[in-house]
């Protein structure tokens, strides 16, 4: 065998894709599926791998993240190994069609009009608050918060932003570390999550936290579910501090049966389908930035090690 | 009495906000609702006005459409008046919102969002098509169909707009023109329509029309109920020749109960929302239009006689 040896932990079907895009763009490279023979594996390909699979691959050179996000990767990680994650212009071309669409689904009301409609009530004559007049503020300024304000700001919606180091970018007004917090939340009529879930973030978003946004603010969760304390923002909604919420990412995926967000009408859940590529734009991807991991190139898809994101 | 009588035609709750707004905006004139003493009006402001009622005020000058659309006024117009309408940035501005909030929803599969959410259906990786992949067209390239077009632009979505008149717009191809239409529809997968109800235009949305659009194709409309004919959108989407629809305006407004269009789960019904000022700028600007149009100013605001937009 002359190219490398890559584990992917990839759905059975689409094995047969990847192997065919790889051998287009990696050629010499050899996959198999994470039930193949990989003990020997120098890179592989995951997605919420099981804790114990990458114990198993000593070899490993290179650990990808089929997601933007590595969460629940950096502790399992092998010392020598380097992760890597997805940074593609077709996640973050989605991540902001999705912020876009969820921000003016909230700003326009379109929560309450599938029940109108059904109800076959005709509201008629609804003037809309201008953009100028919805403040919307981002938590996260990395690839994809960045992309999302981008596509906000021409629509003249009043942007600001929340990172954990400072940065200046035109048109936003931005904020940095904890102690930012406090500037930050009570200008977001419509709060957006685009952070990674770190020990820092995690649980960020809890009764507290929606104190201090204004009255009657809505919120997009697009980071991950453990962003959210899930009960602190139905009680949020019960009391009508906040009026509506976008999730696209849940405590536990797929949401369990009964839960509370269901059958919420203030709640819009988009099952983690805020940024899914092609199947084939995801192959190809991978393909790319391993090549280029093996041939030692320094890369934007590198995890930091100590920041954990 | 110094200034002109403006006789105006909203809603009895409103008129004090109109007069204040006036006063401070067009000082001298005086403004009655259309039941006071109006038969010697030289404006008048309205919103679809019963026929007879301009003729009962024969010295009007100028006659003020509400909306941007100046459908069933031209007809009942005084010879000697002129016809003016909403033509204001904030009406374009939210109607941008609109159509991007319509062509996301349509884009991202929104449409079935909400069923799967009650039905407790959890989908997971649902890959969405990059946008270079949605041609969106757009009928009528004035005002809003313009501001629609430029809101659009950034997110990539390959354009192309139709209008009665030749025009070059930087990234839309453009068509014009009944012939144009033949090489308009079948580029359009999402076909909005922002055109002003005219004869011309009156049921343009057929079958005909329909059958030119691609398989799977859908529809915003946010020009007039009467540019589509109901029963053959109805019968393109039990096809599935047509895949979903958002309706801003239908024929009769309010929809009549039971009408097919109130339970249909691939149309949503906006109810005349799209593009709704707040009260107090629908004042100011009909104010603005009016102090200008009396100190004999030329306005963008003026329809042309033989046109009927
Ligand atoms: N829902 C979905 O389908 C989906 C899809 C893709 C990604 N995601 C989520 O989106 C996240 C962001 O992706 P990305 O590509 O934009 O990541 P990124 O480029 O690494 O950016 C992360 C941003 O979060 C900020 N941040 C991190 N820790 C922070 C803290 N403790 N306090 C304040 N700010 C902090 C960073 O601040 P600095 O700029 O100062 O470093 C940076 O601005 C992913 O990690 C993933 O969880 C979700
Ligand atoms: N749903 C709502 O709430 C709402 C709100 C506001 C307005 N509207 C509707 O939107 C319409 C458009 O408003 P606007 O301000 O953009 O109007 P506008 O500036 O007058 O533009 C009208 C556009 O339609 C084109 N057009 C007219 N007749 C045509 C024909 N026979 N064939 C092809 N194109 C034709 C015109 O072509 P040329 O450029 O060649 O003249 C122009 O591009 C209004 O008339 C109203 O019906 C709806």
């Amino acid at each position: 065998m002359t190219g490398p040896l890559i584990a992917v932990q990839v759905e059975d079907d689409l094995l047969p894709l990847w192997q065919s895009v790889f051998s287009q763009e990696m050629p010499g490279a050899h996959l198999l599926g994470f039930d193949g023979d990989v003990g020997g594996a120098d890179a592989a390909v995951v997605w919420a791998p099981p804790p114990a699979a990458l114990h198993d691959m000593p070899r490993l050179r290179f650990v990808m993240s089929r997601g933007a996000g590595v969460d629940g990767l950096v502790e399992g990680l092998p010392p020598d190994a380097v992760l890597l994650r997805m940074r593609e212009p077709g996640i973050a071309a989605r991540m902001a069609e999705f912020v876009v669409l969820s921000v003016l689904h909230l700003h326009r009301g379109w929560q309450s009009l599938h029940h109108r409609q059904t109800s076959g009530e005709w509201r008629g004559d609804m003037p809309s608050l201008p953009a100028a007049e919805r403040r919307v503020g981002i938590m996260g300024l990395g690839a994809l918060g960045t992309a999302a304000a981008e596509r906000l700001a021409p629509f003249g919606f009043p942007l600001s932003g929340w990172s954990r180091s400072p940065k200046a970018l035109p048109g936003i007004e931005t904020y940095h570390g904890e102690a930012g917090l406090e500037g930050f939340l009570p200008r977001c009529d419509i709060l957006i999550c685009l952070l990674p879930l770190t020990p820092e973030t995690q649980d960020l978003i809890d009764a507290e936290l929606l104190a201090k946004l204004p009255a009657g603010a809505m919120l997009v969760n697009a980071g991950r579910g453990g962003h959210l304390v899930e009960p602190d923002l139905l009680a949020a909604l019960e009391s009508g501090h906040v009026a509506g919420a976008v999730l696209d990412v849940t405590r536990t995926e797929p949401l369990p049966a009964g839960h509370g967000f269901w059958q919420h009408p203030k709640i819009t859940l988009t099952q983690h389908g805020a940024a899914v590529q092609g199947r084939d734009e995801e192959a190809r991807a991978a393909a790319c930035v391993l090549r280029a991991a093996f041939a030692g190139k320094d890369l934007p898809h590198r995890v930091e090690p100590g920041r954990g994101y």
